[in-house]
């Protein structure tokens, strides 16, 4: 390892050049203006491969291509899937960037632009230690197979087609992700469960037109109201979710997972003032950690109904409609569940109205076990590259692919993530400490032997 | 009489042209672009009321002018106040019209105009058959007041002011207007009530930003739960309205008022397929017209938060805003119950927002005893001219004008309805039938004499 860490060093300066070289090319994939700058980001990431010791090449898709490299498949080693995108959001708005978004500055210990931790500068880790490992030792101690895609901050529309179509060649023992967070600065995390997700849009239609309220106002069935009442339905005053077999399926916290979330040095006065409110409401029982991360919510995630203008309008509305979404956490059943509220609410419904039910996409929760081979391999790797020993955390929010992974390949992932909260993503001047670049591509490296052991063959 | 009704009939096309000469003045109160025609309609309507043999006169306010026009006025007999108003609602959308708004057109026994029936149509009635009156007698047998204002359609800004500097010159026994509805073809209608109205806009501020629902949903307040929690609130599963004492100074429907409405010719299965719906949802115990003319409601008037978008969004919104508003009923009072909204409000508001309420105008319910002499005076005069008595209803809107002539003037109005629902007020192909012209004509000056007599000083 000892070679491994000097060469790290010894080519510190290049990765970041590289990296920044990366930075350059405005790979936004939801412009279509920025077309060439996918092609070329493409074609850079195959070259990084390449340069990695690996072959690589650029696959195309219906949409913007995906990028695969593969190291010589050794049968008695396993097989690491490693995950990444090149493409990166919108930079707008622009005038609120120090510098330009696509022309990386360093300052203050970061480099700032557009995709430096969302995902270039995560993923440009793993291919950096791939590179160390294959310059200084001729080899690697786990198969790799990179599949990085550009489509991933338009929905990746084209991934899960290609997944089912090559889950042969994807095969692997396990996947890695860089593209969370740590849960603080100098503290890293793996990232163990996700939500799943429900949506849809309800639209309750009554009279066929604005009605004046004097005139009708009593007598017809004000669809705002109903709307109100349904959603209000939705939790009782404890902040529980009222449809019916919600909580059936949910799988516990543990003992151990709630021990060690409430030594995590978070603070909920801090996340609230952050937030600019004093207080928070959930379901009655449980930490604010815990509500995001191990506990599925019903959340009204937009309303529009009648006069929304200035002023008053005194009209009894034609129309309500509401968004509504439902995060999901083991094992709770997105389709049953999506079934159950629209049960709820049609059951419901007020008299003279009629109602209509939009199911949006959904998404499958996940939850790793963090006691896994893979995952001890994980921490090792990364207390021994970061100092300080990462804390297992869950993460509200869905990351699809890594449902697709386990659907699709069978395969569970490791997030690692080696971001931070404040590193503005999706946000105008986003960053990427370069602490974290050079100890995340430590960790990588240290990561390959860790997994062999743990998930050896042999 | 006999000669009255022989003036009338003789000069029945002569009132036609002239209505359609009124009609022909582009008279949109609300558009800075008719402000000569606005001019052009009050000198129309000054010239009518000194061809009728009153002087008359155009006064300026702050806004469009008010007519006014006087008969000589003898102490000894009763002085009736009869207002209306020039100005129309905007024309649009053109392309709906059959023929152009202001183009007036005869067809299948209507008039079709902007104004038709609202109002200058239902207003020349009273300025016509003062006209036959003075011409047949060279005299009235009560003094008359007209108050014509160009506002009305735009909320009558600077009538309450104009009414408090002219309050002695505009004393009165009795006020007529005729800006309301009989209640079915050939069904002549006096409105004997009108419910008030307040309303205001509830904003509820949660994070300072939409967060990521993934992220945050579960540990945060969500303001959209929070708002549809409490307009939730405001009913029972009965349609009763919670807020504390709202119903305490409900004056109760009559017997009499219950049996009368009862026997109208009022299809509740036709008004639902009217309005698109199979069925009504309102406070238990109460018929629809019950509801909508003599029990007061809690509407909400508009909706909006978050992502109203197409597509899903799954954030947690950072604002949620509702426009509500109650309609009253006498003897309710509307800033106490303004207030009491509010504190039912906020003492329902969960942790983690603030809540801004912002009031809206406000309006004093009416109730006129349907059997005080000047009632059955109309009465008399409207069967004589319909040849059918009238029925006596409410009316579930506002009429500002009526609580301003009883809180500043200290009178009460007779709300004599010329006009059908099926007239297309304030929207395209507005029309007023000829023969309601006509017999809302003779009703009018079958009045002053039955007032004279009901209301007589000598």
């Amino acid at each position: 390892m000892e070679r491994i860490d000097k060469f790290l060093e010894e080519n510190a300066d290049r990765f970041l050049e590289e990296l920044m070289d990366y930075l350059r090319i405005a790979s936004v994939s939801a412009d279509s203006r920025h077309r060439s700058d996918m092609q070329r980001a493409a074609k850079f990431t195959r070259d990084q491969l390449v340069q990695a010791g690996l072959d690589a090449e650029v696959v195309p898709t219906d949409g913007h291509p995906i990028v695969l490299g593969r190291s010589r498949r050794e049968p008695d080693r396993p097989t690491v899937l490693i995950y990444g995108h090149y493409d990166v959001q919108p930079p707008e708005p622009l005038d609120e960037w120090q510098t330009p978004p696509f022309e990386p500055s360093l300052r203050d210990g970061y480099v700032y632009a557009r995709g430096a931790t969302d995902d270039k500068g995560q993923l440009l880790t793993h291919i950096k230690s791939v590179e160390a490992w294959t310059r200084t030792h001729g080899d690697l101690p786990v198969n790799v197979l990179f599949l990085i895609e550009g489509e991933e901050e338009v929905g990746s529309d084209n991934l899960e087609r290609f997944l089912s179509d090559h889950c042969e060649e994807l095969a692997s023992d396990v996947a890695v992700i860089s593209d969370t967070m740590q849960f603080g600065p100098d503290q890293p995390a793996i990232t163990y469960g996700l939500r799943g997700i429900i949506a849809c849009e309800v639209r309750l239609t009554g009279p066929n037109r604005d009605l004046h309220s004097g005139s009708f106002g009593g007598a017809v069935t004000n669809p705002a109201t109903a709307l109100a009442r349904l959603l209000a339905a939705l939790h009782d005053d404890q902040g529980r979710v009222q449809i019916p077999g919600f909580y059936d399926d949910v799988r516990p916290l543990t003992e151990q997972e709630r021990a060690e979330w409430a030594r995590l040095p978070f603070d909920p006065a801090a996340f609230f003032a952050d937030l600019g409110v004093t207080d928070g409401w959930g379901e009655a029982g449980y930490s604010p950690l815990e509500r995001c991360w191990a506990r599925p919510t019903c959340d009204v995630n937009g309303l529009v109904s009648g006069h929304t203008g200035e002023g008053p309008k005194t009209i009894v509305p034609s129309t309500a409609v509401a968004k509504i979404s439902c995060r999901l956490v083991p094992d709770q059943n997105p389709s049953a569940l999506l079934k159950a509220l629209e049960q709820f609410l049609r059951a419901r419904l007020l008299p003279g109205l009629t109602m209509e039910i939009v199911p949006h996409h959904g998404g499958q929760p996940v939850l790793f076990d963090p006691n896994s081979p893979a995952m001890h391999a994980a921490r090792r790797a990364i207390e021994r590259a970061f100092g300080v020993a990462p804390v297992m955390i869950r993460e509200g929010g869905s990351i699809p692919v890594v449902a697709s992974f386990r659907e699709i390949l069978g395969v569970d992932t490791l997030l690692l993530g080696w971001g931070q909260n404040t590193d503005n993503l999706h946000s105008p001047n986003e960053r990427f400490r370069l602490i974290d670049f050079r100890r995340g591509t430590r960790a990588s490296a240290y990561l390959w032997p860790e997994l062999r052991d743990a998930l050896g063959k042999g």
